[in-house]
């Protein structure tokens, strides 16, 4: 790996980590739900899609930040809110994620569900209260952020994802899946970046293919390492996927299909790229980041 | 009960209902989530938090309520939303509400979860989309909404019913639950109306004063209905807080006793209300129909 994008992804991990570790100091949280939604707001992670949007930021010859780190770190909120809700013994039913116990596990059930809650509505205030944004900014980001995750994005990714459970999907049915589960928020973070930095209409709509080819390659990457990755690194069982009969990209096309199918999309996306006509390079290299990680 | 204001009420709930149930009908939501997000936003009520909206904006000499009907579909969404969750096993484990099975029962608990999620998160991307308003009302709006149901808010108040539910709370700590629990999003359905009417700055503040009575009385209502109320006319049995040993106003000040903390309560949202000084009086006929109401 690059050393340069490696120390780039460190840097933004840091910017956004220092964000949200500061959200809720002077706010008036009863303790426990606060306890809640820091201790999985603060657990770590890869930040993917926060340093999506700020790479996307940069790439428009921005350097200060500071105007994107409250929509960096709603998305970051969102996606956290996601977890915790799929964690539930209701849906997913997990006791572990990234090697700690789960929301619900730590503290219990009905905290776990509204600290998911508080998260989720707490994001759009952090948006709204924005005072380096116009209104029209904070408009437009709410508007793309609400639809991502909402019941015509990520939310209705889930849904797929658990209807699919019942059955094998075809790999358009499969696409469809993480296209919303995942791709809606990872198309917002392109996307919220580039307004940001001012990217033209036409950039927009390359960059939004770009995001979508991102979003599958992403879970491409996923499943393969849950065939080949090393659990240690991963924090997580690996070979579950097959365990549970799940409809994943190795299991509909093979490990070497799948792998194929990643190196497609890495072209696709990386056409949609070049189209975009942007002149720094932290989404390729982000991109192939994406294709060579292994946890 | 006045005629008038039971009919304008009756006019209010249908306007509302009519806004409910359009709004999913050119959307590409999953069958299963859209079913059950409208099962439980169509599954009747009050009302009453939109129609005090309208009601706040109609003091206001305003007469065409179309500026106001995506922002009171999105509190009613939210209020729905915490209507779901709160049913859930892991909260109050509620099989029926006002009749009829609830989210988790009809659906199932983890479709239950998501339609929560899903109206939470769409409440916010209706008034976005708002074309009625402009950029600066709709941050104004969500600003407040997203505030008043979120962890200093609505989910604050769930938070603290919870922990009050394990120890005998004081008069003081009961209206905190209240104040948060339901007071917000009634204060929010009061200051929308009022701001999307134009009022003062000194206006607002009156009415926040008036909508925080407001929210305590209904509660005090809530309560005082469950130890005399008509099963019937209330849909759910009655009985059940002093069954469950559960902190209220009557448990706390006695029947009588609640019933002068009402009349209080009800003078002091009077004055606040002569305060704002507006002309029409429909916020002052709902308050009798408050501290009147049999269900």
């Amino acid at each position: 790996m690059n050393y340069s994008i490696k120390n780039y992804i460190q840097q933004g991990k840091e910017i956004v980590e220092q964000k949200l570790s500061s959200l809720y100091t002077d706010t008036n949280i009863p303790e426990n739900l606060k306890a809640s939604m820091e201790y999985s707001l603060l657990a770590g992670g890869k930040r993917l899609r926060p340093i999506l949007l700020l790479a996307s930021y940069h790439s428009f010859k921005k350097t200060d930040e500071a105007k994107t780190l409250r929509t960096a770190a709603a998305l970051e909120m969102i996606h956290t809110y996601s977890l915790i809700h799929d964690d539930l013994p209701a849906m997913d039913d997990d006791d572990y994620r990234r090697g700690a116990l789960t929301n619900h596990k730590k503290f219990d059930e009905a905290t776990a569900i509204l600290a998911g809650d508080a998260l989720l509505t707490n994001s759009f205030e952090l948006i709204a209260e924005d005072e380096l944004l116009t209104a029209e900014e904070k408009v437009f980001l709410i508007t793309e952020l609400s639809h991502a995750s909402g019941p015509e994005g990520m939310v209705a990714g889930q849904v797929l994802d658990m209807e699919g459970e019942m059955s094998t999907l075809s790999l358009e049915e499969l696409e469809k899946v993480h296209e919303h589960k995942t791709g809606k928020l990872i198309s917002f973070a392109i996307i919220a970046g580039a307004y940001l930095g001012n990217a033209t209409e036409t950039q927009l709509t390359h960059l939004k293919k770009f995001a979508y080819y991102l979003g599958i390659i992403f879970q491409v990457q996923d499943d393969i390492l849950d065939v080949i990755g090393d659990q240690e690194k991963l924090g997580k069982p690996v070979g579950s996927d097959e365990e549970n009969e799940k409809s994943t990209y190795p299991n509909l096309l093979g490990l070497e299909g799948a792998k194929n199918h990643l190196s497609a999309y890495t072209e696709k996306a990386l056409q949609a790229l070049q189209e975009a006509n942007i002149e720094q390079s932290y989404l390729e290299q982000l991109l192939y980041y994406f294709g060579e990680r292994d946890h």
